[in-house]
């Protein structure tokens, strides 16, 4: 990093200001022992109260004194790398971003194959907060810090907290947690309580989906396993299948995947379920090409994925009859296979109900489990970059 | 291990065909910081994606490339012990794997003793997949790993995985659970889940107990008990006590008893719940001695083990009359510690209700907690030698 | 520690007489690797079996056979500290053990400083058997214990032990919980389950609420927090404010305080909620100051610690115009800030609801975040006296 810092007294501190001091403060408070020698002046301030600083004014609070700040531009010669403060949204990520948090993800997958069982994260905690049950996704990112040597808070009863007998806000229940962890992974039942989470925090915080508005991990690891699989991401051919209006991994996906060059994407859904306008405005305006399809065999036969979805019965209330027969519209079954190219790749959030058949499972094209996997590597490399930096 | 594998080159390896290969390369696909240099050379393919044999047609399928499988007989000098898979139920173990198995428990004990605290499964990662509650289990579990230097990803929660809104199936949650850790703990309400878990996953399965059907663990421990108090099994005189029609434990241990030389069981129990004729014949047919038995005292003055366990209110339905009747025939207590030889034990899979009475705790043959123990020191043996062999 | 222990034969043990044995061994049985020498010995006898030392007969049953302990006074040369072996009340410590645990504290704090993450307590094992949520209490006993390199058995289901179905009693859960353990953290919702707890397990207790009862780490880090922000609690003036009818917290609170010299009390409460008269008596017993006010601005003027409470509505039942009156009449808000002598400081147990206003967070002042920290630390100390003693 070529961020520097000074404390020539407790009044004064020089800061590069190409980074938001109150968030580049937030993930060295409390972790010295993984920062080079001029970091740990800050943390030798940090270890003293809550260092607040008020970014506009240039004063900062520390234990119950007030200091002014001296904020100088130190003299940098490479580029700072962007630093990662927190995880909430899939378009927080620009493509230079992307590809970096990838190469870092690939490297996480030969921690595991030498199994050098690296301990890089000893010493961290990670808390996961979970306000609704979500064991998929819990047990990703607790793998992912237990990987790494890190430790793991667990809670999926994070409800209790804000129970009607006891009524707590979030911002309150966050000041608490962070005090016994180094990193919070949020999980949500509100759109927008991870950005709560993560202003509050003073420490770094991961969005493992928050209600109906984001789960940015999961745009991540999608980005990613195409990569993987397809080895490029410019020039790509998707077909996004099945419910495209309530997915949240689709619209994310949608985002992420604009930012690169000469994209197409087939929307291939029932009726009831298309993909709704703003995504469509948003594609058109990068410049990505997309047209609606309703037939799955010619997207299918054209494309590099088939990103398949779960049509979720709960989003059609009483009318049992268009869920039926929205679900059996678009299944990807061998005569799907028979027309794929041979370098291309079948995908799915899961879980999968029928929308797959069985017998896709043993192709070498069915990417989904192998997907699944790379949950695990993005979320390695999150935890790495958010608590020691790149 | 006897075995050896050697690969020239991606399209061929050798195997010992003593071992069958799928299961084989099973538990050393992801610990390769575990086994020896040879071992290394399948750990190397298998890092690079889903290693798969198919055992009949010696073709493999790696990646997305499809080999065939040069299969030769190693020379080896020593016989080669068995190897532990998975561990779904009582009946597949020998005596001699027994045997060994308890001699692996026992240095479990000493590890504890000389509190090395020994890191052997350091960076190993156990999933307990519990689809119902069983905290005793869990905690048992989780501990054994635990002292071995492991770590868990553990969820109560996982019928969540194949909730109603989402029905997954079974073999889509193992596929998924086994890219986070190296080890699955199962516990289901379904008879059979334990064996489809085995045949989905790719890492090790242990059955903690799948509904009505086997419990194999605590068979283990129990059997294990006996040998630590009365020092030998053959020979054995044995009084199973209480509800032998329902209990999963005494039919699992009378599987396993059998396989020992001159053993009498005398099974004591109300009749609404006597023990039934499918283990009576195979009793019959491994030429164990047994008879029925309505007096406690008479059993208990000839038996080296009272194995009692509880009346299960719940088999009774409407019938409470029935319940309280079966309940209260037959209790250990004073009397039946003053007929009882001073060598001789009793035993209990726990919880207990009353039908053993308080003050039978403070007398040295009250071994049931001992048992509990025990299962401490069977689970962590199963555990290093499903992650690292014998 | 003074205490010496030798073992000359299996038949006779020396003690150091200050010590209970039963007690004393109790902490040291399992974990040799962080005693002395002279400890070992006992731990070697330890594994075998269950060491139970009648105190008063001096006699001990060890395994099977019975040994009579010849129980020696050492020549001690120093005073041996007090030794801790369970933390089940507030009332259980005297000043000066207050004032040694707030000493170790304080280092936990230079621990966590330091970031040289202790690993003090690695091989150690807590189970945190949880009868009832308490999701805060919880993640700040599994943190302390993980920061010093500890690991964690946990359940927030421990009542499925005592369930309708089974109906263990506590005693019997204790023994098998504590097989697996090092240490038992308890939560239960009755009152006495600690005690009964810690008088029948072998490993360390430690009380994290018992139903109306006690919850005596709330109170040491009560008392803690306000020694490190005042600097002093001889001559200290306090007000609390809200529930005290009903609050636990502020009645361990009251019974901590009284240790002190020259200590004034303010109750400041609505008439439904007034402090009760039995630790009004025993306030008076122990030369404690007090009077109540129904006037907060007044006694804040006066104090060096508002500690403000939440008011319960559920103690209301069907009165909620009651739960209304009560819970609106002492708001700490910024009139009260301003009355407010400059050292003083409000603090709270926390969670809170709109007894304390949010514009009041960020006035230094507020102490109630940095009290849920001092919590992390006491409960960190407390791990490290009852396992490593001092």
């Amino acid at each position: 990093m070529a961020v520097s810092l000074h404390a020539s007294s407790r009044a004064s501190i020089n800061l590069d200001t190409d980074v938001k001091p109150s968030i580049y403060f937030k993930s060295h408070l409390f972790h010295n022992q993984h920062t080079t020698y001029k970091n740990r002046q800050a943390a030798c301030f940090s270890t003293k109260g809550i260092l607040r600083i008020d970014h506009s004014s240039k004063h900062f609070s520390f234990q119950r004194e007030c200091y002014s700040v001296d904020v100088k531009k130190s003299p940098t010669t490479t580029k700072s790398k962007f630093q990662l403060d927190d995880v909430i949204e899939a378009q927080q990520f620009e493509r230079d971003t992307l590809n970096d948090i990838f190469k870092v993800a690939r490297e996480m997958e030969s921690i595991e194959k030498n199994s050098s069982c690296s301990k890089i994260l000893d010493g961290f905690l990670m808390a996961t907060l979970f306000y609704e049950p979500s064991t998929r996704t819990r047990l990703s990112f607790e793998s992912a810090m237990k990987r790494l040597g890190g430790e793991v808070l667990t809670t999926e009863n994070a409800r209790e907290f804000s129970s009607a007998a006891k009524g707590e806000t979030l911002e309150d229940t966050i000041r608490t947690v962070e005090s016994y962890s180094d990193i919070i992974v949020l999980r949500h039942f509100e759109s927008g309580a991870a950005r709560r989470t993560a202003t509050t925090a003073n420490i770094p915080v991961i969005n493992a989906g928050d209600g109906p508005g984001q789960h940015p991990t999961q745009a991540l690891l999608d980005v990613y396993t195409i990569r993987r699989e397809i080895g490029s991401l410019d020039g790509l051919k998707l077909a996004l299948v099945g419910d495209l209006a309530n997915g949240r991994t689709v619209r994310s996906l949608a985002y992420l995947i604009a930012k690169y060059r000469d994209i197409k994407i087939y929307f291939v859904s029932p009726d009831v379920v298309k993909m709704k306008d703003d995504i469509k405005n948003y594609l058109t305006s990068m410049g990505v090409q997309w047209e609606e399809s309703t037939n799955l065999l010619e997207a299918a036969s054209n494309c590099d994925v088939i990103y398949q979805t779960r049509i979720q019965r709960e989003r059609f209330g009483e009318r049992i009859d268009l869920y039926e027969a929205a679900r059996g519209k678009y299944i990807v079954d061998k005569n799907v296979l028979n027309v794929m190219p041979k370098h291309a790749v079948v995908m799915h959030p899961l879980p999968r109900l029928d929308e797959i058949t069985l017998d896709v499972d043993s192709d070498p094209r069915a990417a989904y489990f192998r997907q699944a996997k790379n949950g695990l590597y993005i979320r390695m490399a999150l935890l790495k970059l958010l608590l020691l930096g790149w």
